[in-house]
């Protein structure tokens, strides 16, 4: 009774769930998809930056623009999938730092006027809200298929021409089909993983 | 309805859990730390690789080593924490990877044979585990208070010697104390932060 989250929760997003690589044809919704992200949105990110932006992949014809750029076969499972969503770091997540750390506007100008930082910041803290995203997803009772394998400066030209965002990671949404997933595989006992100074 | 995940979960989470500033003597546990671990280490990294490692800063004397290198109140905030946690990449992950995805062992050198991808891939999946850790403190009942002000280059040179390792997150962990949370921020709004093509 290690933990205060119930187990059925414990279930759904962590030791139930699993990465889909097969998807139904069920509809996720933009409901379900705003419901994701009202939950998330609350996840800690520095200086509450927030710099992580979502571009859903919905119509046919954006989802064969994005295969276009998938290696392997994450072509063939994203367009399986109902929806897929494009991870990207707002470059210029500074601007909106005024709004969202209010109590601390100078932070923008202090931290964050030169764009290597930025970059650097942005990227780190997109990334833990793409874990938080994950297990949003799975929150919603949905599959998630996360995918690194695409060629993320083809996406950026295509999908983000202004220079502005930079696509970071790809994931497929929605109920797992058949043969979904892959069997567990092991994962690093504690020891090996944590240590104690 | 939108989501599956139910709303005390929902709560315990992310709507009304906060970073924590300050935290009470509380102790907590390896136990605790360890159930942590054993639930969040089966959300999903590339090929699993799974390359987050955890120091428990505990000792004061270690934590005293540690806020050498806290920039700002971060000194005194983990000194107040019953417990810290130095997150970590490990930069020979690759060298797991055989027992960690053993349907296709091929991938250690196929992908990781040289240390720039390496480290790079690394980053990114375990700034990824990172936000599940985040959560998964959460979900022990604790509070977390993740910081990035802080000199890793010192961290790694006196926690990681070997060069093996590479610093870039600490979370204080413990049970928040008195006026232990700045109120909300606002959040970005859906149609700020989402787009649909």
């Amino acid at each position: 009774m290690a933990l205060a989250l119930d187990p059925a929760a414990q279930d759904l997003l962590f030791r139930e769930a699993h990465t889909a690589n097969t998807f139904t044809d069920e509809p996720v919704t933009d409901e379900q998809i705003q419901a994701v992200y009202d939950l998330v949105k609350f996840a800690p990110t520095a200086f509450n930056q927030s710099p992580l932006r979502v571009t859903l992949v919905r119509s046919r014809e954006a989802r064969e623009r994005l295969v276009k750029y998938a290696m392997g076969a994450n072509g063939d499972k994203t367009l399986s999938a109902p929806l897929t969503a494009v991870l990207s770091v707002d470059l210029d997540f500074h601007e909106k730092l005024p709004e969202l750390f209010p109590h601390a506007p100078g932070i923008k100008d202090a931290y964050f006027s030169e764009a290597t930082s930025r970059e650097a910041a942005g990227t780190q803290n997109a990334t833990l809200q793409a874990g938080y995203f994950i297990l949003g997803v799975r929150a919603a009772g949905l599959a998630a298929g996360p995918m690194t394998g695409f060629d993320f400066a083809g996406i950026n030209e295509k999908f983000f021409g202004d220079g502005k965002q930079k696509a970071f990671l790809v994931i497929n949404i929605g109920k797992p089909g058949d043969d979904a997933f892959f069997p567990r595989s092991p994962r690093l006992a504690f020891e090996d993983a944590v240590a104690t100074v």
